[in-house]
C-alpha cells in the first residue's frame, strides 16, 4: 500500500463504515486521473488503475518495475514474503512461453539468478525484443477465488458486483448486484445471498474467510466507482481470500467520457404537491369528451359520473355545448376556476398542443389515454409531449393507458369498467392487460382497493411517483405493482427502500426471462444480465417480488387482510395428516419457521385430541373429531402468546362439515380479535364443493381461506412475513 | 488393468453398453470377494476394492507395493508417467507428516534417491515402526474432478451417483442418482441434469471431457455393486478426468452382510387378475353395514346404492336380516355365489379374522377403510392383517382409507360423499384429506375421473398395482398421484417407466422438504438425502412430478383435454401485449419453444393486424381490434402446420366482449376440429368478471381457459410436452 494518500482515505473510509458519505478523493488522485485520462483511454493504464485501487484501501499486491538485479533485490527488500518476477516488454505477449515469469523468489541470491535467468531466456526468444524491465511483484498466497466489481447499468446506474471466482460460478453465474456507494451491511447481506455462500465458512477444512474483509472490499469498489462519473467498469479478477487476508490480483478499469445523463427528477415535496392534486382532483377536465356511445370520451365521462365523482367535472369539446348534461368548454383554458387534472381522449396529434394549454391554465396531471406513441415507435412525438410538458410544468400520466382509480376520492377516470369497492390496496400496472386483470379479479375476490393506476409508456409519472404518493397516502396500506422495465431504476430502488420499510410493496416484474444483450467488455458487465440485476437491486430495495400475474393479485388481497405477525413462530393446526404434510413442505419453500413445540404446549393441545393424533408441529387433531376439538385446539393457539401465527389445515367430514368449520372458526377469531389478539390466520380448505361456500363465508370475515390447494394460504403468509421482517418487526 | 480377468469383463461390458444385461462376474473374482469378506469385515480391503474396480473396468492407478529399492524400479518400469511413492505402515497414519510421500518420481535414479529418503525419514518419524513397504503408485494428471458412487437406498435399492467434485458441489449437492445397474444413454441423462453440467464441456479454455467415458464409468460402477447383493456402498472419490483420460483416485467399498429383504411382490399376471376383479366387481360384500344414519357401514352402503351400482350388494352384519333393502349375511361365507371385493367397516381388532374368511370364499379385494394401524403405531396389528392376507391369497387396499371410486363401474365404494363423473383421469392418495379435494376439485372443475383410489397406510395394494391396472385400462387416459412415501420404489420406478411412455403419470411427493436424516459412513451415501434420490428417479421413471397439490388437480384436469401436440413449435397470440411478455416468461420457466416466426408467416399474420402489433412471437394483434381479427388471426395459426401449438391471450375489450371471444374461439376450434386438425389451445384471460363465464364456456367445449393468469395455461401446455417428450411422441 506504498501511496502516499492511502492512509488518509483509508481512514476516511473506515470512519464512515455502515454510513454512506461522499469520498474526499485526494487531489492528488484526482490530478493523475486527470493526467491518465487526457486521452480519453478505453482503459484505464494498469499502474494507474493500481494506484487508484490502493487509495481506496483495496490491497492489490506490492509491485514494482526494477530495471536491472540491483534495483529488482532493492524492491524485494521492501516486499514480506517471496515475490513473482515477469518480464514486461510489448514484444513478447505470452510472458511464460518466453520463460519470462518466475515465482517465488525467497531471497537476494535467488533474485539475482532469476533476474539473470529471465532476461536470458527473453533474449534467446525474441533477440531484438524492446524490454522495459523486470516487474517485482509480491506474490498474493492460495485461497479461494472471488469476483468483485462494478459496472453501470442503463437503468440503475452504478452497480457493485460479488460473486465466487472459479469454473462452477462462471457456469452458475452465482453473483449479486447492489447500487453503489453501498454499505458494510449491506455488502453483508452480497455475502450470505449468493448460493455458495457457505463456502465462505470454509469446506473441506479450510479456514473460514473474514466476511468482514471481504465486505470493506466490495464498499471500497462501490465507492470508486461512485467517485469518477467516468469510470464505467471495475474488474477486480480474481480477488484472493484465504483466511484474514484478501487482495485483488488484477484490477481493470474501464472508462467512458460520456455517461448517461440522469433523468430529470422532480423534488419530493414537488412530486407530492401534484400527485396530491392528481389523485384527489377537485375539478376534472375531459379533452375530447363525446357524447356518442362507444368513443372513449363518452365512456369515461359515464364512468366518472357513474362512479359517483363529486368534484366539478368539465367536458371539453371544439363544438358542443353540453355533454351528458354538463356545459362544455372549447378549451381547459375556458373552464372557470381551478382545475386539477385533463384526462386526454383525443388523438395522438393533439396531445401537446393541449398540453401547453394545460400549462397554461394550471393543470396539475395530464392523464394521456392516446396511443401512439413510443409504443409504436413514434419516439418523437412523445419526446416532444415530454418537452411540452416539463416546458409547461404539468405532469404526464401515460401515454397509452386505461387511466386511473382512486377510489377513495370516487374517481373512476378511465374509459374502461368502472370499480368503486374501497379497500387498502393501491395496484398499478404497466400494460392495460394487466390492469383489466386487477379490475377483473378484485371485483371477483371483492377486493377493495384505493387505487388502480395504468402507467403505459411512463412518458412522466412512473412507479417512484406513485409509491412517494401512496407512501403517505393513510388510504393505502399496501402497494402492487406490475412493471415490465423501471425508467430510473436507482429512483425506483431508494424511493422502495423506504417505502417497504412502512407497506408491503409486491412486484411482478414481467420480461424476466428475456436476457439484456448487453455488449460487456468486462466480466463483471458481462455477468450484468438484466435479470439478475433486477432480481439484486429489488432485493435491496426490500420489495416483495413475484414472478406470476395471480401471485400478485393473490398476495394483494392476502396482505392487506393479514395483521402484522409479533414473531417468526408458525403452528399448522391440522383434521388431515396428509394436509399437515402438504402445509409443511409448503412453510419450507415460503421462509417459514415451524415452531418447535414446548412440552407444555403439546400436553395442553394433547388434552383434546386422541392419543395417536399431535405431536409437534402440525398439530393434527385427526380426522374424526367433533366440532368441539376444533373449537378448543383453535382457541388454544390463538390464547398463546408463543405462537405468533396459525395456519390451518381443514379436512372435510360428516362429523365437521365446512359451514360448521367455518362458524366456528369464525367465532373464535372474532372472541380473540374481541380480546385484543388479532394473529395472523390463514386456511387451507380440503373437501367436497361445501368447502367454497366456507371459504367465501372466512374470507367475509377478513379470515384469508382457499379451497383445493395447501399451498398458497402458505404462501400468502410467507409474503406477509418476509415484509414483517424487511420492516424490521420482528427483530 | 493388471488383473487377468479384466479384459474378458471389459469386453463383456462393452458389448452390452446401451442394454442392461447381468454381468457375468467371474469365478476368480467370485472367489477373491468371499476371502475378503469371510470375517465381514464392513470396509472392503483396499487391494480388493482396488482388484474388483479393474476386474470392472473402473481405471485406478496402476500400483503395486516395493519391499526393496530394486522391486520399486522394476514396478516403475511397468508404469507410462511420474509415479508417486507412499510409505505403508500400520504405525504410520500421517503419511505426509512422517516424510512417506514423494511424487513425480520420473526415472530409476530418481526412485533409488526418493525410496531411500522416504525409508530414511519413516525411520525419523518412528524408529519402531513396522513398514509393509512403499507403494510405487501411477500419478493421476490434474483434470476435473468428479463424484461418482453407488449407495443402498431404502426405499430404492442400489442406486449409482454422479456429480462434479470440487467444493462448489459440496455446498450445493449437485448430484444425480439412477437405480443401478444403469445403461450408457441413462448415464448421459446424468451428465445432462447436474447444474454444472456446461463444465464438462469446457471452461477459460479447457479442454471438453470425453462424456461417453464418463457414462461408461457410472455405467460400470452400478453394474459392480448390483452384481454383489452385499456392497451396501461404493465411493470414487474422487474420479479425475481429464480429456479422454479418466480415473478413480480412490475407491471405497462399504460391505453389508444382512441387507434387506425385498418386499414381495405379485407377478405382472397375478397383479391384473386380482386388480380386475378389484376395480371391476361383479359382486361386492360390505362387512359391518349398518342401517344407521352417519355409521360407515352405512355411508357405503348409500353411495353404492345411490352411485347406481349395477352389480350384486351382499351387506354382511352378525345379527340383522336386512339393511338396505339388502338381505344380509352373518358371514362372507355364508354368501351365494362368487365376490369380489370385501368393504371392511369393522373395528380394526376384527379385520385379521375376516380376512381369512375372504380367502376361504376366494374374494380377491379387502378394502380396508379402519384406522387404527401403523398410523397410530399398531405395527404389529398391521403386520398381522398383511400376514393373514399373504395367507389367504386376498389383496388389501388400504387400512386407514376412504375406499375408491370406479366410475365407469358405477362404483363408490366409500364412506365419503359419492362421485360419478365419467372421465379418464385416475387420480390416487395416500391422504383421505387430498382424497376429499380431489373429489371436490373434480366436481367443482367438471373433471370427469376413471377412479379415485385411497391407499392410506399401503400395506399391501400399492401405486406400482394401480399403474399396472390403469396401463391397461381403456377408461384411463391419465394418472395422477399423491405420495407421501413409496414402499417400493424400486418397483414403482420400473413400472412408472414403462406406464410414462403410454399415459402421463403426474405425482405429487409430499415432504419433500423433509431431509431424511440418514446415517452414512460414506461420501455418496451423505449425499443421498431422500429429496434428491426421490427427484432423480422420479425425473428418470418420465413422471411430471408437481410440487403443489393444486398443480396436480390443474394438471390432471389439462392433460385429459389437450391432444397431443406434433411438434415444439409453439405460438403465443394475444391482444395485450402486457400478456404477451408473462406468457412469453411462463413458457421459458416451462421448457416450450416459442417458435422464431417464419418470414412468410410473419407476412400473412401482418395482413390482418395494425402495422404497429405483430413482428415475431408472440402475435400481438393489439387492444383495439374487432372479433374478425381474432377470428382471421386464430384460424391462420390453427391451420399453419408448422405452428404445432397455441397460447391465446385474450385482453377483454369493448370492441371483442369476453363472450364474443370465446363463442368466435369455440367455431374456429370446431372447425379446424371438424377438418381433423386438433392442436393443443389454452388460453389466459384477462378483463372484468365476465372473462369468468366466458372461460367456462370455453372449457366445456374442451377449450382450456383460465381467468386471472398468465401462468397455469402455459404450466399445463408445458406438462403435455413434458410427457409427449418422455413418451417419445416428439422426436
Amino acid at each position: 500500500m506504498g501511496h502516499p494518500a492511502a492512509a488518509i482515505i483509508a481512514a476516511f473510509l473506515r470512519r464512515t463504515d455502515n454510513k454512506i458519505m461522499p469520498t474526499e478523493v485526494p487531489a492528488i488522485i484526482r490530478n493523475r486521473m486527470a493526467a491518465a485520462t487526457q486521452n480519453k483511454p478505453r482503459v484505464l493504464p494498469p499502474s494507474v488503475a493500481h494506484a487508484l485501487a490502493q487509495a481506496y484501501d483495496i490491497a492489490v499486491p506490492t509491485q514494482e518495475l526494477a530495471t536491472s538485479a540491483d534495483e529488482a533485490v532493492a524492491i524485494q527488500a521492501k516486499i514480506v514474503g517471496p515475490v513473482a518476477l515477469k518480464i514486461v516488454s510489448d514484444d513478447i505477449l505470452h510472458k511464460t512461453d518466453a520463460g519470462g515469469v518466475v515465482t517465488n523468489v525467497a531471497d537476494a541470491d535467488a533474485m539475482r539468478k532469476a533476474y539473470a535467468d529471465i532476461m536470458a531466456s527473453a533474449q534467446a526468444y525474441k533477440a531484438d525484443a524492446d524490454i522495459s524491465g523486470v516487474l517485482v511483484q509480491e506474490q498474493i498466497p492460495a485461497g479461494q477465488e472471488l469476483i468483485i466489481g462494478a459496472t453501470s447499468d442503463p437503468v440503475f446506474g452504478k452497480l457493485v458486483a460479488f460473486g465466487l471466482g472459479g469454473t462452477m460460478v462462471e457456469v452458475l453465474k452465482d453473483v449479486t448486484f447492489r447500487l453503489a456507494p453501498t454499505t458494510a451491511r449491506i455488502a453483508q447481506d452480497m455475502l450470505a445471498e449468493i448460493k455458495g455462500s457457505a463456502i465462505l465458512d470454509g469446506v473441506r477444512g479450510s479456514e473460514p474467510v473474514d466476511r468482514q474483509a471481504i465486505a470493506n472490499l466490495i464498499v471500497n469498489v462501490s465507492r470508486l466507482i461512485n467517485d469518477f462519473p467516468d469510470i464505467e467498469e471495475i474488474d477486480l479478477n480474481p480477488v484472493i481470500v484465504s483466511g484474514a487476508s484478501i487482495a485483488a490480483v488484477d484490477v481493470r478499469i474501464l472508462m467512458n467520457y460520456e455517461p448517461a445523463p440522469a433523468r430529470p427528477r422532480p423534488s419530493h415535496e414537488a412530486i407530492l404537491a401534484s400527485m396530491q392534486r392528481i389523485m384527489k382532483p377537485r375539478a376534472v377536465a375531459v379533452v375530447g369528451a363525446s357524447a356518442e356511445d362507444g368513443k372513449i370520451g363518452n365512456s369515461v365521462m359515464k364512468n366518472l359520473i357513474n362512479g359517483g365523482y363529486g368534484g366539478d367535472l368539465h367536458p371539453v369539446h371544439p363544438k358542443a355545448a353540453e355533454i351528458l348534461d354538463r356545459k362544455c368548454y372549447a378549451s381547459v383554458k375556458d373552464i372557470p376556476g381551478d382545475v386539477d387534472i385533463a384526462i386526454f381522449c383525443i388523438p395522438a396529434a393533439f396531445v401537446a398542443n393541449v398540453i401547453r394549454e394545460c400549462g397554461e391554465k394550471g393543470i396539475a396531471g395530464a392523464i394521456l389515454i392516446p396511443s401512439g406513441f413510443a409504443e409504436i415507435g413514434e419516439h418523437e412525438l412523445q419526446a416532444e409531449i415530454v418537452q411540452a410538458a416539463q416546458a409547461a410544468g404539468v405532469r404526464l400520466m401515460g401515454p397509452n393507458i386505461y387511466g386511473f382509480y382512486y377510489t377513495h376520492h370516487d374517481l373512476c377516470a378511465t374509459f374502461c369498467t368502472p370499480y368503486n369497492e374501497k379497500g387498502v390496496v393501491a395496484l398499478s400496472s404497466q400494460s392495460g392487460g394487466v390492469g383489466m386483470a386487477i379490475v377483473g379479479f378484485s371485483r371477483s375476490a371483492n377486493l377493495g382497493v384505493s387505487a388502480i393506476v395504468g402507467l403505459g409508456n411512463k412518458a412522466d409519472i412512473d412507479e417512484d411517483d406513485l409509491l412517494t404518493y401512496f407512501e403517505q397516502d393513510d388510504n393505502t396500506q399496501v402497494i402492487a405493482m406490475h412493471v415490465e422495465d423501471l425508467k430510473d431504476g436507482r429512483a425506483f430502488a431508494e424511493v422502495a427502500s423506504r417505502v417497504s420499510k412502512k407497506k408491503p410493496v409486491i412486484v411482478l416484474k414481467a420480461g424476466r426471462t428475456q436476457l439484456g444483450a448487453r455488449a460487456a467488455s468486462s466480466h463483471t458487465g458481462a455477468l450484468a444480465g438484466d435479470h439478475r440485476v433486477y432480481a439484486s437491486v429489488l432485493h435491496e430495495a426490500g420489495v416483495i417480488r413475484v414472478e406470476k400475474l395471480n401471485d400478485m393479485l393473490e398476495f394483494a388481497r392476502g396482505l392487506a387482510v393479514l395483521p402484522t405477525p409479533q414473531g417468526e413462530n408458525v403452528l399448522i393446526l391440522t383434521g388431515a395428516g396428509g394436509s399437515g404434510v402438504l402445509l409443511s413442505d409448503a412453510c419450507v419453500d415460503n421462509g417459514l419457521n415451524l415452531m418447535p413445540m414446548p412440552d407444555d404446549l403439546d400436553a395442553a393441545f394433547r388434552e383434546y385430541i386422541p392419543p395417536f393424533g399431535a405431536a409437534g408441529n402440525p398439530v393434527d387433531i385427526t380426522g374424526g373429531e367433533p366440532p368441539s376439538t376444533y373449537e378448543a385446539t383453535i382457541t388454544l393457539a390463538l390464547n398463546e402468546s408463543r405462537i405468533h401465527s396459525l395456519i390451518l389445515g381443514y379436512w372435510h367430514t360428516i362429523i365437521t362439515p365446512p359451514m360448521v368449520f367455518a362458524e366456528l372458526l369464525g367465532n373464535c377469531v372474532e372472541t380473540a380479535r374481541a380480546q385484543g389478539i388479532d394473529k395472523p390466520v390463514v386456511c387451507s380448505l380440503v373437501g367436497d364443493v361445501e368447502i367454497e361456500e366456507a371459504c367465501d363465508y372466512l374470507n367475509e370475515r377478513n379470515i384469508l381461506a382457499y379451497p383445493y390447494t395447501a399451498e398458497t394460504p402458505v404462501a400468502v403468509l410467507g409474503a406477509k412475513y418476509q415484509w414483517a421482517r424487511t420492516a424490521g418487526l420482528l427483530n
